[in-house]
């Protein structure tokens, strides 16, 4: 698959799967709003969870910063399925000019933000490798 | 959320992320068909994805069994939003009346598994805890 192709459908996609492994060496997975500037993927912790399920990524990066996201297409007929996944480190952003610039890109993807936007940290994933299917 | 609409809501769903954690520790997600059985998750490693690809999942859940597997429904009306997300043990079956029978309620579901049988291993997560949002 090529790179416009593969950056399109990381573009367009609506939702993707984070997951992340929890201090105690178990995985977690979440469904998430994202959006892809450069090579980095930015996830916000919005309102939507207003839990402590919310920050549980949150703790799990902080000890494991290695991070998968996979955004997949299904239908009916498997012919048309396909998806990509990206892995990379997370980092934290509590604040600055980066999560700004992040929280403002989350807002043009997805006009939601712009009547909510997210009070909370923003998770940064720099990508390392992008995997591909079929 | 009562268990009845907990069920229907697996029972419907034609798609999940299964997590599991790579034997060097980062985590690993992939879109996956899957149907509940009791209290056991199945899916097959079936003839979609032909590579290696496949095997990591198997790969993983030898080295550490511990597996998360999450079902949602994305709108663009965010108060519709939600997720379920199921975490157990896993177990993988190569072969035995307990795979046969998964298979046999994967192609209940998945009317695509009746003409094309999933001709690799099914991986079993004995479900132990449910989480549902919102």
């Amino acid at each position: 698959m090529d790179d416009t192709i593969l950056r399109q459908r990381l573009d367009s996609a609506r939702v993707g799967h984070l997951a992340t492994v929890r201090p105690d060496g178990r995985p977690h997975v979440v469904p998430c709003c994202f959006v892809l500037v450069g090579d980095t993927i930015y996830t916000a912790v919005d309102a939507k969870p207003k839990s402590t399920l919310a920050l549980q990524r949150l703790r799990n990066v902080a000890a494991q910063p290695a991070t998968s996201l996979v955004v997949d297409h299904y239908e009916e007929d498997w012919t048309q399925l396909w998806w990509i996944r990206v892995d990379g480190t997370a980092r934290v952003l509590e604040s600055g000019p980066e999560r700004e610039a992040a929280l403002g890109a989350l807002a043009a993807k997805y006009p939601q933000y712009v009547e909510q936007p997210p009070p909370g940290d923003v998770v940064a994933v720099d990508v390392e490798t992008v995997r591909a299917w079929p």
